[in-house]
């Protein structure tokens, strides 16, 4: 490790990421304890369990990796995936083609150092939203910036929850800066769009890709922010939503809705495609993959 | 339709695409109608239902289409989609991008004519493989070539029927051009490759991407032989086994190895990539999308 990877503002943010991500396991862990099953018997309270991750070294070096915390076939959660990984290395020509908005990494050879966590949840219940939530620090030897994003995956409206998961956000973007929320819903509108499909693939939320207003502290506490409020809204939409009645015909276009989310990870989303350029872990990259999906 | 797109030739080969289509529809009917279900009860024989298929305009010009062709829920195939399509217009910067093997379309806004067949089958019985089959003619104004592949994907190994479906292709191969069946089987080798998982998607075939020797006539005869060649070998294949039997293991290794099969079609595939990036019609785009897969 160089001075550019140890600084203790990588640690700081990087054990940031760790701890919040204890806490979201924990929390989701809870949810599996307290709340009933959804019209299925005998399903034990679902428990996570951890595997170290890796990035494939570049020739001998090692280049970082993380934890997956995964959880499946729970009482609440069919699957979710809870990954945290600090990488770096060198900056391949693919990789910066992924990272072209940042006009500094131009020059290939650089070198990189980046942190986050994200979290994919896929449920049992139709009537409970699908959520996508990720946030993430990215530094060059020229540059810091954050990016991260959260959107709300209902295969079935629920215009209460929604409304409810959009205030959540917007109470705490004005809270930072009161141009905050527009311009981030309005990204996430543009970037969880499926062009192929001329629709969006849920109800958004906020993203941001770029984030880096010249005051690091002051970003990076809006990045814990954006975290706490997860901790805040999601669990509890779930908790008031977890024993809704559903039909088949609800578990028909989940599953059907879980395609097309497949479709923008794989055909779209920019982590997906940095995750696997960057050669880190494809188990942990794909990790936010529904544990069944159909096509039509 | 100006004199590039409405040559003899064209109307020749996508006359043959649509015969072949017909007669690929009509013997998979014969299997449902022939083979017994395969643990599963009360399933009537399959049949296709037919969607015409269109291209977006390009500004208030036509740009083609074509016919999809699915079975679903059938005794003996899950789902299977056959297209055809004939499709023209004008070059994007993303269609060149996918394209970017042929030297000769440097300029955009060139003009291309294509047409082709696309064959994609998911099975009930885990221990019979899906296959793609794809072959197609390629026009642009300075150049004609054809592209095709076929691939088989079997969940569960079964050296004879892999071997008989290797052997088929080699001897049609090998009745052409001594040279043709190494050099597509590497292809094939290398197109059907997942990168990120370091496996192959299945247990390959052929691939051409670019086929044009200079005589038209003797590569459409090649293209056609190929075509015939799926006809003779795939639906034997199913019918030897359609009648084994097969565990709840099996059926979790299929779905996953359809998670795999996603994971290629939306990531790598061109053929995916083209039709989306030149705006055909995404259900027959993505018709070669599983009916139901699994990620672990």
């Amino acid at each position: 490790m160089n001075e550019f990877y140890a600084t203790e503002r990588n640690e700081i943010a990087s054990d940031w990421f760790v701890d919040l991500s204890t806490e979201i396991c924990s929390t989701f862990e809870e949810l599996e304890l307290e709340l009933p099953s959804s019209q299925q018997e005998d399903i034990k309270p679902g428990q996570f369990s951890y595997r170290k991750t890796t990035r494939k070294p570049e020739g001998d070096k090692e280049t970082g990796g993380g934890l997956m915390a995964k959880m499946v076939a729970g009482k609440v959660f069919e699957k979710v995936g809870v990954n945290v990984s600090t990488v770096y290395g060198t900056l391949s020509p693919e990789m910066v083609k992924v990272l072209n908005k940042r006009k500094t990494i131009k020059k290939e050879q650089s070198s990189f150092w980046a942190t986050g966590i994200s979290v994919v949840t896929h449920l049992n219940n139709p009537r409970v939203p699908a959520v996508h939530f990720n946030t993430r620090m990215f530094a060059t030897e020229q540059e810091v910036w954050f990016g991260g994003g959260m959107d709300l995956n209902p295969c079935l409206e629920n215009t209460k929850e929604t409304a409810r998961f959009h205030k959540a956000l917007k109470d705490i973007c004005d809270k930072h800066d009161e141009s905050y929320y527009l311009k981030f819903k309005e990204q996430a509108d543009k970037y969880f769009y499926v062009p192929h499909r001329e629709r969006a693939r849920g109800v958004g939320g906020i993203f941001f890709d770029d984030l880096d207003s010249g005051h690091w502290e002051k970003d990076f506490a809006f990045v814990r922010d954006i975290g706490n409020t997860f901790l805040d809204v999601y669990p509890s939409i779930v908790s008031d939503l977890q024993e809704e009645e559903w039909t088949p015909e609800d578990k028909e276009k989940q599953l059907l809705h879980r395609g097309l989310y497949t479709e923008f990870n794989l055909i779209y989303d920019r982590g997906t495609k940095f995750g696997l350029v960057s050669k880190h872990d494809p188990e942990a990259v794909l990790m936010s993959l529904p544990p069944l999906a159909k096509w039509a």
